[in-house]
């Protein structure tokens, strides 16, 4: 029996993973992010933590004997007053200044690992969940959703290694709007507005950040994205394949599409100019 | 007596471009975009202008023997169906798919050309209104706020090239917000619950994007940015020296960001790596 931790965030994908890694043969421990998690996680092993108690967390972990650890689930990053960090969480925070996401989360893993927990990807467990490659549902691209794509790429790719830039919006050759710290569902709600129904198609394209580790923050779409990309007039969802996690499985996804007139293309990283 | 037209968007400043170039010999024709121009121009010659109606606004100009044009004050882009191009208009729009903003100027600019009509750029008319280089009011940035102005710098150069990015927020170390189609105003106020008040100073930054031919769209920050900035929480302003337009005198400039307890300095392009 091998023990592993979920670090749970918001939403039902922890609960999903829980599931998947037992059927595995892992023994689970789950740890709900207070304020954060919000699936039911009655009938498992659960020690809640707080996000700042960085030094509890390891030490729940390493009394558990806990050497694998997943951290599955949406996590809103808080403000330094809410965080009220432990000990050990000040110093890693004061590690952090002048450190984007992802850095913060590789000094997270790094102190972890100093007592051999491993911080593993939460795909392992949910291999159906990767975004597929190619069309996916809905008609094909023309020259137009084409270019809206490769603008969305080029700009993603450009961004990525300054830590930044995990979605955009393109239409007729402008960038609509860009994600920066807040996410994805906000940047497609205020991107309404700006989007033109007359001016060709609404793109969005969702990539991993170039210097993005999946162990630490995986990218996920899923069907409440759909929807509130129909909402704000897009109809072209362009989202890179294998390291894009879905939320919902791909019957769901797909279905979600059917209903809201939008094209879901699966993007390969290598294909961009 | 030369004679000069305005194609007036929204503010005061297109009034003051007009008293400057009256002051220089210049005869004045204000050209005030419908539902956009908003300053008092009576006492002007004035024809007030569509802005899809592009050839239009070029027999206008041709009529009035005009040789030289300058555009100034805010433009929001308009819909298609708002925008109601004439056969110009159209043909110039067919022109411009796939392009962003700047592109669409430079085929405007184009256009005018072909006549004989020459765009120029507004800080002619306003030398003293250029942004000036250095610490202009407030403490000068510790590391901290450095670090914050270098790699706000650094992402919007790497964003430039896509014709994007004017202008952009960032605190500790992290992108907190990149400016799009939404503008600077829009993006400085979507910013405020995304800034951490404990978490080191939140900082702005706005330049020309790399390729942005300021003849045709020339950025500009005043008092309003300010005063919106602070709201928001920010209180460092490195705004690109001589590139950028000051809405207001400099002397309002100050007291502004003394008001504010913002600091504002002038940023060169050349400095940073």
């Amino acid at each position: 029996m091998k023990r592993l931790a979920i670090i749970a965030g918001k939403g039902p994908l922890p609960g999903e993973v829980a599931m998947a890694a037992i059927a595995q043969g892992h023994e689970v421990l789950i740890l709900p992010i207070e304020g954060q998690a919000d699936a039911d996680f009655s009938g498992y092993q659960t020690v809640p933590i707080r996000l700042g108690a960085i030094n509890k967390t390891r030490s729940i972990m390493l009394e558990h004997g806990i050497q694998t650890l997943v951290m599955v689930g949406k996590v809103v990053w808080p403000s330094m007053a809410a965080l009220r960090p432990d000990f050990d969480g000040m110093k890693l925070l004061g590690k952090m200044i002048t450190k984007g996401d992802d850095n913060a989360l590789r000094h997270v893993a790094a102190y972890f690992a100093e007592k051999g927990i491993e911080i593993i990807a939460v795909d392992i467990f949910l291999p159906d969940r990767k975004m597929p490659s190619g069309l996916i549902v809905g008609l094909a691209p023309d020259g137009d959703g084409e270019a809206a794509i490769s603008l969305g790429m080029a700009v993603l790719d450009a961004l990525g290694a300054h830590d930044v830039g995990q979605s955009i919006i393109v239409q007729n050759g402008r960038v609509i709007a860009i994600e920066a710290a807040e996410g994805s569902d906000e940047m497609i709600a205020r991107a309404k507005p700006l989007l033109d129904a007359e001016s060709g198609v609404g793109c969005l394209v969702k990539m991993r950040k170039t210097a993005q580790d999946t162990r630490l923050d995986m990218p996920v779409m899923g069907c409440v994205t759909i929807e509130a990309a129909a909402k704000a007039g897009l109809s072209l969802l362009a989202i890179e394949a294998d390291t894009v996690l879905l939320a919902d499985d791909l019957a769901a996804i797909k279905a979600a599409c059917v209903a809201a007139n939008m094209t879901l293309i699966g993007i390969n990283r290598s294909t961009a100019k």
